[in-house]
């Protein structure tokens, strides 16, 4: 999927809503236990009930790891789901991978060879050729984490360099050197709220992934005022604030019910900042 | 276990080596092919071979979740045969993980709660947050990253901030607030050379996992000159120069005799610069 694809099913849907699949087996419904596989359980019905709502899902690997090989499973099983079903949708694995040239190999191995995933998020830390071998799939997504939504964000990542260069900017100006705009996006904060302004002073055409809004306390209207471009731009990602609103076996149209007044939002939203 | 205990087998080993468990099902002696769980097959005649000569095993998650649901099954009887067979043995998961608090927590419940691993590394870029919830179980330890062994860990590790602070010294830095030399340790990288006495200088009590040696070409005694301190203090990885050296039915016997060669070296190194 490309840049222009990805606007395409933002402008149909008048939506840049991504769901976040973060199944976490300790806080699904209770009747769900008696299925085999209740995570695969869950996120189908979840997925079915936002679909029409949003452009784009984002299963976060923890939850899925935490249950060791039966998360895998559900893992696997969600994203073969998504794609059979809904194809037109973006699947990104949140998975903040990064290590040495030939481990990077085989992660990206792992989500572009077998799983077919169009994105994967990718930790910046160890450098460009970390990040390369994620790369070399056509047509498939790094998503570098830039600027993120937590409180750690400022550790490292606010610290200015001897010329008065932030960290994040630091990172998002030098990868500019190993992708373009449609083979890289960015995490940036929805809390981060002013800062999205100097994000895109260096990345003014890029997509960037916004986690935050929500449970985190993010803007959706501050990220959007000041990140919006010309493409839309932005996937701003709910987890928590949609897929565990309800607990009860209506759970999945209750989530179809928050994704839709997300959805009615970013329509809004679109219609007042898209350049 | 803790520093001490990790001190006590190093002494009794004379030996400093971690042995990492790279294992990739395209690189392992065809006739492994044969049985049900080749990687796994592969992994513990490695394990019985080398033990001897190591007081570590790192297994490399990615090369594990690449092979998908198989892979993770693998990964999961590789540290059960570790932990029941070899229990002295210091178990690593190189994952690299970190995320926000919540999704660092699950990280955390996969490698700690449910898997028994006695280590995981960690990915700094996030900060405070996101390596804490590894920080809550007692008698494990997070690895975290300051200054890798690949090319790339000059893109951002080396950058100076504005008071001459180049990053990873700031990571090593503040770091140190989260977590004390008993439960947090660093990954440098032995391509790194005159670098570790800069490190030392921060970290003077923290013992270091040190890739890069062998296949990366790093130096053992330059590690060992820069880097030993009073308690070892090193954790020596080598990876692809133990476990692939031989390709034949006697594979893991000549990945032994590595392991041995690299053990008499660590116990002159041992002899030389133990403080």
């Amino acid at each position: 999927m490309n840049k222009e694809q990805i606007f395409e099913q933002i402008k149909k849907k008048e939506s840049f809503l991504c769901v976040g699949l973060d199944t976490d087996i300790k806080k699904i419904p209770e009747h769900l236990h008696d299925y085999e596989d209740p995570i695969y359980e869950f996120n189908k019905a979840i997925i079915d009930a936002t679909q029409q709502y949003c452009i784009a899902f984002k299963p976060n690997l923890a939850f899925y790891e935490t249950e060791g090989v039966d998360g895998w499973k559900s893992f696997e099983k969600t994203v073969a789901y998504i794609k059979q079903r809904y194809p037109e949708q973006f699947v990104i694995a949140d998975a903040k991978r990064g290590d040495i040239g030939n481990t990077s190999e085989m992660y990206a191995r792992s989500f572009f060879g077998g799983l077919k995933l169009d994105a994967v998020t990718v930790a910046p830390y160890m450098g460009e050729d970390s990040v390369k071998p994620f790369l070399i799939y056509p047509n498939k997504w790094v998503i570098l984490l830039a600027l993120t939504s937590n409180k750690g964000s400022a550790d490292f990542q606010l610290v200015k360099d001897e010329y008065g260069e932030r960290l994040f900017e630091k990172v998002l100006r030098i990868s500019q050197s190993w992708a373009n705009d449609n083979e890289m996006m960015y995490v940036v904060g929805a809390t981060q709220g002013e800062l999205f302004k100097d994000v895109r002073k260096i990345v003014p055409n890029h997509f960037l992934l916004v986690p935050g809004v929500g449970a985190q306390g993010g803007s959706l209207e501050e990220v959007c005022k000041n990140g919006m471009n010309s493409n839309c731009g932005l996937l701003v990602n709910s987890s928590r604030g949609i897929i565990y609103v309800d607990n009860s076996e209506s759970y999945a149209r209750f989530a179809g019910d928050e994704a839709k007044k997300l959805q009615l939002e970013m329509k809004e939203m679109l219609r007042k900042y898209l350049k």
